[in-house]
């Protein structure tokens, strides 16, 4: 590529069950001007969600992907050119850049963000990972010492993230994830007080042995089967976080929805409540506070599972839904 | 019968299906003496409610109804012997009395009641009924003014109540109910701006008429295909008071759970929250002051659908899960 080439991947068309590298287009393209107010923005970490395959399938909090549109992603990058007085060459800033070397964004769509933490650290622990798995946790499921907290998807970035805080705050902390080996990390590594493997089956009865007095927060990054588990042995008063439904985002036909609703929702007093972290401007600085102090502390770890190249994008994704990243999955497009 | 005779209904065995008289068995019995701390029960009104069907299909959260027991049941009842020093002789008493003349029971499940209010109001506008409505409404659901609430169950107790007070507190109510004779009654007697006849078909697309501008609180009093279009029309942010899943307590194979559930969660940000009046004591005083206010500047009405005759019981109960009643149904025992 030369100075002036824009390498795009193209999202091309929504996978009806498994995604696959024939969902995606790699396109060369000239890199575009940026108009009054815009900011022409080099690429340089790109975060590898599950989101991003949601958002293939329908309308969710943003409009369905189109095909033929550049892949989009949440992207950390450094400014080149910024006709807009907020921004200058050279400053760091978060936003959703796609899957591309350059990106020309509004300003206003821009977040500035610190060039003395490293950009792994930005996207993920400090970043929007970090805050989801804390506002899930303290804001949304509001955690108390001494409670049983289930978290599936724990191998991945919020999940273990948000076993961690769990732990932080006095909690028993039960995972739940697919494999022996991402078991035995989270255990040993990452310090939750049980495991699950959702792959071994019996899963309700592993949960249930796991959880002797009951759950009394359910952080639910998957739905599917193990949300029906969890939601029957929720606890009265039980409090369920719904941050993702990854199990259904890569498969032709969803699952029923879960029995267990409303009717234990009902008998047991339970609360269900989805979020998103961006939701949460009112506590984001305390939230960044503590988790920089937990960070710096050595309380609060996560794995860093780092792709190199733009051009393994489709496959990192591809990957997630294998359950290939332990951590949190990012592209690095330029160093 | 004579004095000294105890009439009772015994609840049978867990019907697998529709509700009908053969689950139950007329029994005359003797009426038993209180020992020390224990209070003798006249009983006279009998609350009739969903929930005494959903008690003979599993634990919720009371143990499940077992064959041979009395048939249970919130009553009101007058004193005739107390052995305990909180109630004398002549007391109103509300507890759960059973499904019989009288009630043995210890002093500490017994609540003292007004002799100055009629029977039916307080079982229903001002007791556990109008609690249910205010307490899912207010407390829960956490309605404003402006916003647009669909209650199912309209036509039920706790249903044309929780209306009501969305009326009072401003917001835009519509109502689901079975029959257009019923609907009618909640937009022309109760003052509902809008209702919606399930049996009538093309329910989502009926409520999206009613609703222009989408959901902010749904009032749940059904479950089933009723809360699967409302969670899709809900707003960002909306909530899902949980108050009972009547659609499915009758049934012999209750259908899957609601489809939109987490995913609709997670993308809206809803909250769904299950709940029990008797969970609301520290709000209890506020409720009760309100809905006296409110019933007393004419604000507020509950139509009375009270059955003659303990005799009647059953047919009362198996009559509510074919949409006979309309308002708060209630056996009277005893005048």
């Amino acid at each position: 590529m030369n100075a002036t080439t824009n390498r795009q991947w193209l999202f091309k068309r929504r996978p009806d069950g498994a995604l696959g590298t024939e969902h995606f287009e790699w396109r060369e393209h000239s890199t575009p001007a940026p108009s009054e107010g815009e900011v022409l923005v080099r690429v340089r970490l790109i975060s590898i969600d599950p989101a991003n395959r949601a958002w293939m399938n329908g309308r969710t909090y943003r409009d369905q992907l189109a095909g033929g549109e550049v892949m989009e992603g949440l992207a950390l990058g450094e400014v080149v050119t910024s006709n807009d007085a907020r921004f200058e060459t050279g400053d760091l800033v978060e936003g959703l850049l796609g899957w591309q070397d350059f990106a020309v964004k509004p300003a206003t769509q821009l977040i500035k963000r610190r060039r003395d933490v490293a950009l792994e650290t930005q996207l993920g622990l400090l970043g929007p990972t970090g805050r989801t798995a804390y506002h899930g946790l303290i804001d949304v499921a509001r955690v108390r010492a001494g409670e049983t907290i289930v978290i599936s998807g724990a191998g991945g970035a919020v999940g273990s993230i948000a076993g961690q805080i769990a732990k932080i705050s006095g909690c028993r902390v039960v995972g739940v994830a697919g494999g022996a080996d991402k078991c035995a990390w989270l255990t040993d590594t990452l310090g939750f007080d049980g495991a699950v493997d959702y792959k071994a089956g019996e899963l309700r009865r592993a949960l249930k042995a796991q959880c002797p007095n009951g759950i009394d927060v359910y952080f639910d990054n998957t739905g599917g089967e193990i949300l029906d588990a969890c939601l029957s042995l929720m606890n009265p008063f039980g409090r369920i976080a719904c941050c993702g439904n990854v199990s259904q985002y890569n498969v032709a036909r969803p699952t029923g929805g879960p029995g267990g609703v409303p009717g234990l929702l009902v008998t047991k007093r339970l609360r269900m409540e989805g979020f998103l972290y961006g939701d949460f401007e009112h506590t984001a600085a305390t939230a960044e506070r503590a988790l920089q102090e937990w960070a710096r502390d050595g309380k609060l770890i996560l794995a860093n599972d780092v792709v190199d190249g733009l051009e393994n994008a489709p496959a990192a994704l591809i990957g997630m839904f294998e359950g290939r990243n332990r951590g949190k999955l990012s592209v690095r497009v330029a160093p």
